[in-house]
């Protein structure tokens, strides 16, 4: 938090108004007042600025339908037109896109069903700078109507430079791939691990609305963890998000990817799964299709006992991770979402079975835990998000070091 | 963040020149400029009030000794005897307390030699009463001239609401210790679990003072964790602190007083490692006296290979917990205390070594592991500091839900 000044002061207050209308728009401004606690003069003038820029649209609502007063209401909503971003949602096996508006909803959305995983990251540069210009053309835009775009993917991604690290989808070494795509498109580019990607829409249009701070795990081809805390996501020394995946319950246990023991994801990923029955031989050795993953969830279901013990111990794996995470951080809800929740209840039982074992009794009351189904068209959407948030973002966050500008981020 | 008005803009502005003072002094009004960016007006005008309520003192520097310039210069410095406030610290052998002026510098202390976890709630509580008046009157002051008593334990403890879930000290049930000392003392009084206050006075004064973000672990009677997250101490659903110490590696592991298995403290804590001595033969049964582990401490390094091999797998143990704590929230530094480090490199040197080996190697070099040897002394100024901090709070925290007023605190 900077010193404050007069200008300072006005951003604060410009805040409040847009993030009150965004909320709750159409809203009067009456309303606005009393939320916002601003006098309604300073309402007036703040609002008046943001329909002039066109941020903010006027909706006569009248005396008519909706019945109880007579005289007909002015509301300010969101102009849905005044940005449009585009989100991308990388996995090992497609891209999806999607083009949203200023509001969060989608205008045009594609999805690709190309293995990136093979292909050198240029190449997937490529075709997430391909795919994005058809979806932004399919949405009946030019790029230069685009305010930015999100992309988010698993692995240790640093959101703040816009770096993987490592990464099922772009590989083990270094990548700068916000660069790579801001540079390809002409537009400013963010790169974000894909539960914090998860975290920041549930926040913004999802499960997670009502609170200021939450955790989402992500249980896909790595799983993941998302933390939103005083309403910003939580990021550590180097921008990077949680690495659930690899913390560890024995240090001598399976053998991870990382190169590390005992691994969650050992167990529990969709990569870690195939690996296991691949061992045991219900399983060719083969990739990490979701396909081969959805196939042995259905075997399991039609009560082949040894694959169901797979999904079982797996649930109990992740559900002594979330114990141990509500342990440590007594997050008011634990939102779970993933591919990897195929298995239903074969994974779900356990797993709750898990946290109900493990969670300290004087903790246990105060973590809910939800699931939360999300299409290849919700990644999309929420990857459009990340832009979104950073655009309507809060003035005392925007010096914030885990926050750079979009400039800095596609430079 | 509310929304601002002039009113928020003083106390923000006010607070900044509090703080370089706090931080820096004596310092030069121009310094004071420099570092808040405020105008050197607003500097003076701010000051002169801060001189007049008698929170800041002046100091003349001559030309004299300390050489360079010819003129003699102003400083402005926090005035100590702006506030006294009293730190507790308990724990189940003993009872620390020190009488702080409002730089944090120790006017008295007194360490209260007392098996209190063998004595009820309403003892213990008499008991501080008795050692904080004491200890007040050596200081040479009044009751009256005390702003608030810091009490730190260790244990499941509602830092917001003064409440002690469960603590080695204060037993199993709920006790609402913190009122019960404000009663008692007619002063405002505030709980901590000994971890958070541990991190406070490492943010405050200690090896934390440069980052804004840190985690620090506490081995003792048990395992604490107490988080700095962008300057405040983190605190889950509850208001409660971090239970590093029942997060659990195998879900079927050692039995744990805590009624789970599994435990970190049932490896590594005091309490774990007299367990595992007395049920290998190594000791008679017996209480958790810390003389009773620094006596296997001293075994252990004088060669009984049984008793350093419980020292190793606590350090390991230990390791694991900090690696998967750097994997979760890659904190930029993990600084390590509590007399459970009493073991020295026995126990030390496998901790490290667990660390290297299951910390993720690209966040490896995100987290420095640092040891802070911390003394009855240490602790109750400590604990003196969450009273402090309360005092010199920055405005934009003052409404957060997890820090009531100190009246709330003591209603």
């Amino acid at each position: 938090m900077k010193t404050a000044d007069p200008e300072l002061m006005r951003a604060i207050n410009r805040y409040h108004v847009i993030d009150a209308i965004r909320r709750d728009g159409p809203i009067a401004r009456v309303e606005i007042a009393a939320r916002t606690e601003l006098s309604p003069a300073s309402v007036s003038a703040i609002t008046a600025q943001l329909i002039e820029e066109g941020l903010v649209d006027v909706h006569h609502v009248g005396s008519g339908g909706d019945g109880a007063r007579g005289r007909p209401r002015v509301l300010l909503g969101l102009n849905p037109k005044a940005y449009h971003v585009v989100g991308v949602k990388l996995t090992p096996f497609r891209i999806g896109i999607a083009v949203t508006d200023a509001t969060g909803a989608s205008l045009a959305s594609l999805v690709l069903p190309v293995r990136v995983a093979r292909q050198a990251p240029d190449v997937v540069a490529d075709l997430v700078e391909d795919g994005v210009r058809r979806c932004v053309a399919d949405a009946g835009l030019r790029m230069d109507a685009i305010s930015g775009v999100g992309v988010g993917l698993p692995g240790v991604i640093d959101g703040v430079s816009g770096i993987s690290h490592w990464s099922p989808v772009l590989g083990p070494n270094p990548v700068r791939f916000a660069e790579a795509i801001a540079a390809r498109l002409g537009v400013p580019a963010l790169l974000e691990n894909d539960a914090n990607l998860v975290a920041l829409a549930e926040h913004w249009f999802g499960l997670g609305r009502d609170l200021s701070s939450f955790a989402v795990v992500t249980v896909e081809n790595t799983i993941g963890l998302g933390l939103i805390v005083d309403g910003k996501v939580y990021r550590g020394a180097h921008g990077i998000a949680p690495a659930l995946g690899h913390t560890k319950g024995e240090a001598a246990g399976r053998p991870c990817r990382c190169g590390q023991r005992g691994c969650l994801d050992a167990y529990a990923s969709d990569w870690g799964l195939l690996r296991q029955a691949e061992e045991a031989g219900l399983l060719t050795q083969g990739d990490d299709a979701p396909q081969r993953v959805d196939d042995l969830a259905l075997r399991a279901r039609d009560g082949e006992e040894a694959v169901a013990a797979l999904f079982r111990e797996a649930g109990a794996a992740v559900g002594l991770a979330i114990a141990n995470l509500v342990n440590l951080l007594n997050p008011p809800r634990v939102i779970l979402t993933g591919e990897g929740l195929r298995a239903g209840k074969l994974l779900s039982e356990p797993l709750l079975e898990a946290v109900a074992a493990n969670v300290l009794p004087s903790l246990r009351d105060g973590t809910e835990i939800m699931f939360h189904g999300w299409g290849d068209d919700m990644w999309a959407r929420g990857a459009a998000t990340i832009v979104l948030r950073r655009i309507y973002e809060a003035p005392w966050n925007a010096t914030d070091w885990n926050r750079p500008g979009l400039e800095e981020a596609s430079a």
